[in-house]
């Protein structure tokens, strides 16, 4: 029997368990499903018998004595509680895996960890993860065929699917809702044409490129944070453009834009009055006019006219309702989330759905220029086995049985950027459901 | 003789330091000016019988030293550094004089100064300083006389003297220039009309109010960071509306602002390669599109005519130059900045412009509505002796003869925000030639 450890029992964490337990028996597999909630740990272990459910603390030394039992420990806690649980494992010489992007905690052990002889495999969930293993494959490819790649945009979405898409956003929460309040207020760098490109925060979701999905339509997409740093993680040291950013359906960064402009984003500081504040009161705090029409003062700051579907999307929101905030003390950020997670809220029967994007411009080697798109698209079941708790899941835990197999050989800090990661992951996420299409210009 | 520890001897001490020299013998001070720089110290004392000039390096004991010795100390010191200078005169019983807002860790000192009956008059400059003094002494007058404060609007600005106004922005740098490349970038809070106001910066620069003073025409105002703590110190505490501001000549607001859309004032992240970059390379990360015609480029970003005064503002910098930036790693508003201190800088013989204005609308014992404007013009004698030194540095010699004097009795970490401290410094002032006009409507 191998022992697996999986810390964190949330609502990503799903799928990546039922693979798991599904897969014990077969693979002599004994599975620890430890969370802060015993409760949510059991639901997702059930009575398997292959399987038990722990409550931890993992600021407590409990974390130590678990990782010491494990063949290997599945880290989906938040990113930054990731670092004392490498320690952890290095400690005990455990392999681990994760779904997060690597710190530059997690980055120093790397010389540790491969004079362990241990397998630190990180970004190994949907974005990152199937990103770079979709994208590197792809550019491995063109590379071996003599390819030139001269530019490389890649995008990436958690949306909700066509069936259940019953609001003019096109969206509802799927994943951290914070990080969707937040989302771009780093100013977003990229490479177009061998320049840099740099687009702050002030006009991120204006300055967005059309991407049309077969069978799905069009997409908006805007600029992540940061796409230099890709030329590194694919080798692609001289590319003259790439860039990598989030899809939204077409419209949502239009109004979003909106509440950017206004002010509701803002985390910055706290609004004194919160809880005893409505909604109207609270958004004509950021309207520079005093008005008694809302919707009409709204539709003139933003310069549009009040019957614009931009405004209905805004105004679906309920933002300038007069019900009362009851927030202490929180930003503008906070309480738009608020609102929002009472009208994005992913019902019982709603289905998600993940899109992911690779767009690539090459000559190829008789110099001849070419396009290849290459995309996926995957809905998920209901609100509980998500396409995108699917999509972080299945990676997860088909590195998790390579690395127990022995059938990755690197030890360290790794990404799953090389061929003997990311081609058997792939090829079993295909058989899944998790296919990506091909068209060639 | 009473010993004077003046901390800081750069261009903002030089009328504090001529002011104390000036009165040395009538009031049998002795005055020691340290400097990290010991050539800055003696250049400012000369080779007054009554003065020394010593090179101080605050982060060691010598510090501890000196204040010992000292009957009172002034500070001009970069604000972050008044905290261990404030608690070695507590340990040594010392009364302490700066300009700078008071921070946290000073406020916490409060009951311990009081204890040791010493005095800590902060906020005693300019801005904060003579705004303070100015206003109370409108305000507690307008209560005295049983009127009700309606709306009280409070601008200052650092600028240049008409005579010396020969570029199309109105502005060099009189002060520190990082502060005025980042101005703004917190969210503007103030209370209008009893309703809570917030601009974020994305919109703060074009949101401004337009403000004439008399002999010197119209101005800008542009909101500050947080007008609603002054509620507090200015007891003000149910007022219906109350901003203070920042302002600049006409114009400046929207040039700026067109800095602000590119992102060129960002200081979040660094520029990899901006050691060998051109200006015009650099701006031209910041636009959406490709051009040769850069000019043409940032007017059409900006939705304005080429020939648009405001492109007149921003072409003067040179922004767009062929010239290397050669700074390396730097973030765009460091790079901003540098080629600002290019062509804002304050020639020999430029004279700066101190405006501050005080706007109030007030009820009457009567119940008739009143508006009360007061306003200060104060014109520097050149780059040496500024506008900005003297209204920063009268105001700092004038309270520390008044402590010394045992003309406040007040003791603990103060404001100069009550009649027998604003009282004679405005007088005094107003003998130096620091007077307020007024017009009543």
């Amino acid at each position: 029997m191998r022992n697996i450890l999986v810390l964190g029992a949330g609502r990503s964490a799903s799928t990546l368990i039922n693979y798991l337990l599904k897969h014990s028996s077969q693979q002599q597999w004994y599975v620890t499903v430890a969370d802060a909630s015993l409760q949510l740990a059991q639901q997702k272990v059930a009575s398997h018998s292959h399987a038990t459910a722990i409550q931890i603390d993992v600021e407590t030394e409990e974390l130590d004595k678990y990782i010491s039992k494990a063949d290997i420990v599945i880290s989906m806690l938040p990113a930054h509680m990731h670092a004392p649980v490498a320690v952890a494992c290095l400690k005990h010489r455990k392999h681990l895996v994760t779904a997060s992007y690597v710190s530059q905690q997690i980055a120093a052990l790397h010389n540790d960890a491969n004079d362990a002889g241990i397998t630190f495999m990180n970004e190994c969930g949907l974005d990152p993860g199937i990103d770079h293993m979709s994208a590197m494959k792809i550019i491995d490819k063109l590379h071996a065929d003599g390819c030139t790649i001269k530019s490389f945009k890649s995008y990436c979405g958690g949306l909700v699917a066509p069936q259940s898409n019953n609001n003019p956003w096109g969206y509802k929460f799927t994943w951290n809702p914070r990080n969707v309040i937040l989302a771009g207020q780093s100013t977003a760098r990229y490479i177009e044409n061998n320049s840099y490109k740099y687009i702050p925060y002030n006009r991120l979701f204006t300055q967005t490129e059309s991407i049309d999905i077969p069978d799905f339509g069009l997409f908006d997409g805007y600029a992540n944070r940061d796409s230099l740093s890709y030329r590194n993680v694919y080798g692609l040291h001289n590319i003259p453009t790439l860039l990598r950013g989030t899809l939204r359906y077409e419209g949502y960064c239009k109004a979003w834009d909106v509440f950017v402009r206004l002010g509701l984003t803002d985390d910055s500081f706290k609004i004194e009055n919160a809880s005893n504040l409505s909604y109207a009161k609270w958004l004509s705090s950021f309207l520079p006019k005093h008005t008694t029409n809302m919707r009409q003062a709204v539709a003139d700051f933003y310069g549009i006219d009040v019957n614009d579907k931009v405004m209905d999307a805004v105004w679906f929101t309920g933002i300038a309702s007069d019900d009362l905030i009851g927030l202490d003390n929180a930003s503008p950020a906070q309480i738009l989330q608020h609102k929002l997670e009472q009208c994005w809220q992913l019902q019982p029967n709603d289905k998600d759905l993940i899109v992911m994007v690779h767009l690539f411009d090459y000559e190829d080697a008789n110099k001849k220029k070419q396009q290849l798109k290459s995309w996926l698209t995957v809905i998920g079941d209901d609100a509980a086995y998500t396409a995108m708790a699917n999509t972080v899941g299945l990676p997860l835990a088909i590195v998790t049985k390579l690395i127990l197999n022995g059938q990755i050989k690197d030890t360290g800090v790794l990404l799953p950027v090389k061929a003997d990661v990311y081609n058997p992951i792939l090829n079993e996420l295909e058989t899944l459901g998790v296919v990506f299409n091909e068209s060639h210009i």
